[in-house]
């Protein structure tokens, strides 16, 4: 299987408090520390090592002052991997985008209604890095403003330059923690900005430059630049086409030894073209999710211009008689 | 925890062409092949070595033609411990006294329909054998006529004669089994047959003494002693109450080196008095349904006049804060 040897591909090593990881890798979204129907055990029987909390989902249950009184999100999970989690944003501002009634954004943060309970909750650049410390978790991403690809270039414009004000808030406030806490460097969170820009090259460039920028600055202390850089927003057009362009741009805008994560992504087909194009992390409910439901992806061939996997559906009656493993190679 | 130690509890070593039990044991029901929620590596890790597969479901679906082609229930199910097999005859009957379109009982077996396909099925002691045989169970019981224990005692007593008449069939139909499939010593399957008579300790004796002269028959060849008795119907009267008295005589006229087989129970208070009357063995869908939805068993005390044990509920708020280990033994 070298597909993930092709192309602009990168091996790295990266040090988390919680061990060492080798890019490139995939990481399940364990959104409210579990991922469904497995076990920490079956996790890592598997061969999973990083996971994906979400922070939204936490935050709303089970809050995060139980997380807290257990120890931290590793205990509260009993899982020892390293943990990413995201800012929350995306799922506020799908909410927001979806249903106008359900919060307001301004400048400073977001206003949301919790869908579970009703209660009015608050979200901020500062207060998005406070959770991420408080869940203790051995990766963490800024809050960021995620426009529709739909948007016009002004409002995706006017989200780059929110996305900047708020990585620079983050920064500070992360700068803020690391003091307040006493955190050592070994054990010091990795941090990870995001960019926008849509489909705009010009924008992403725009992005890039100025989160560079904001790495470089002394502002709230020593200047600490970005563990690493995430692409904003979906990956496909509105018509679902991948946005291969942007993506090989993109990655090529960010700086040599940081790391770049591509959010979200997300089926085989995209992974391994994002691989190719230099990104090195990835996370996305759809293996797991498919998984559950019995599809199963099968590797065919490693000619990525053909079909290099297969999907199948395991509950298809035609499997019935059949008592091969699933693949060959798996025994 | 001494409480299996206690009045007429027996320590047995058990061999079966799948390895060796100490009595006395619990066996979960895997009904169709599996335990609900759990995988085979899960119930390993729990400790559990036999179980019990219900011959009247893995009949109905997946259907017998299926398991045979893949290679046996053990291949099927793929778990190597010792695998018992119900009869179907207790499922088949309560079928039919349910609902009396659902099939007819005669003296020679059971006609029923299928509740999945409606499909027309006949089931009699040699057919029961038979399946049992092909399933490649490790110990299979005959087939036998489970009446209420409402029924009034000729209603009874006819259910005991027509269990002693299908005794009769079962174990020369299981001696020819043994013959045409040139099965050696060492891998012949155990086989245990089933006392009735209500709560009527004239007609258990009775049931017992007979079933002792069926297997020192040479019917259908050499003598073959049962290698097991198990109890037949309910352990309860119609009101809920436990029969100790009937368990208590009914195993004291069992054979000293043969196995018994308190069907169906249970509760573990049920289970305990049972061992100290000196039944060996037990299957029941409880423990493992309860845990699925969250009730679990914990130890008090080895007071069996008290409490001993108690349930609690996982999944109420109160556990919500909670993050001791369930037991503290258990850690």
């Amino acid at each position: 299987m070298n597909l993930f040897r092709r192309g602009k591909a990168r091996i790295k090593k990266i040090q988390t408090k919680s061990g060492e990881l080798e890019a490139p890798f995939f990481m399940p979204d364990a959104t409210r520390g579990f991922v469904k129907s497995l076990s920490g055990k079956d996790l890592e029987e598997a061969g999973v090592v990083p996971m994906v909390v979400n922070t939204y989902h936490l935050f709303l249950r089970p809050e995060m002052d139980l997380i807290k009184r257990s120890g931290g999100i590793h205990k509260f999970m009993n899982w020892n991997g390293p943990l990413l989690s995201d800012s929350g944003g995306y799922q506020v501002f799908s909410l927001i985008h979806k249903n106008p009634k359900m919060g307001k954004i301004t400048d400073d943060g977001a206003e949301f209604r919790s869908p579970l309970s009703g209660k009015k909750h608050y979200i901020t650049p500062e207060k998005a890095i406070q959770i991420q410390f408080d869940l203790g978790v051995d990766m963490m991403v800024c809050l960021d403003d995620p426009p529709p690809n739909s948007y016009t270039k002004e409002k995706i414009e006017a989200a780059v330059e929110r996305t900047l004000a708020w990585a620079r808030r983050c920064m500070i406030e992360y700068k803020k923690q690391i003091k307040e806490r006493k955190i050592e460097k070994e054990n010091r969170p990795l941090i990870f900005c995001v960019i926008q820009g849509g489909e705009y090259l010009d924008l992403r460039k725009k992005c890039v430059e100025e989160l560079i920028e904001i790495g470089l600055s002394e502002e709230g202390g020593p200047a600490m630049r970005w563990d690493g850089y995430g692409f904003g927003a979906r990956h496909v057009d509105s018509e679902g086409n991948f946005l291969a362009e942007v993506l090989e741009y993109t990655a090529d805008l960010i700086p040599e030894n940081s790391l770049r994560f591509a959010l979200g992504i997300g089926t085989p087909e995209d992974i391994v073209r994002s691989v190719q194009f230099g990104w090195d992390m990835f996370d996305c409910v759809i293996p797991t999710r498919e998984a559950r439901h019995g599809r199963i992806f099968l590797w065919k061939s490693n000619d990525l211009n053909g079909d290099f996997y297969e999907t199948i559906n395991i509950s298809n009656s035609k499997f019935k008689d059949d008592f091969n493993p699933i693949e060959k190679e798996c025994i």
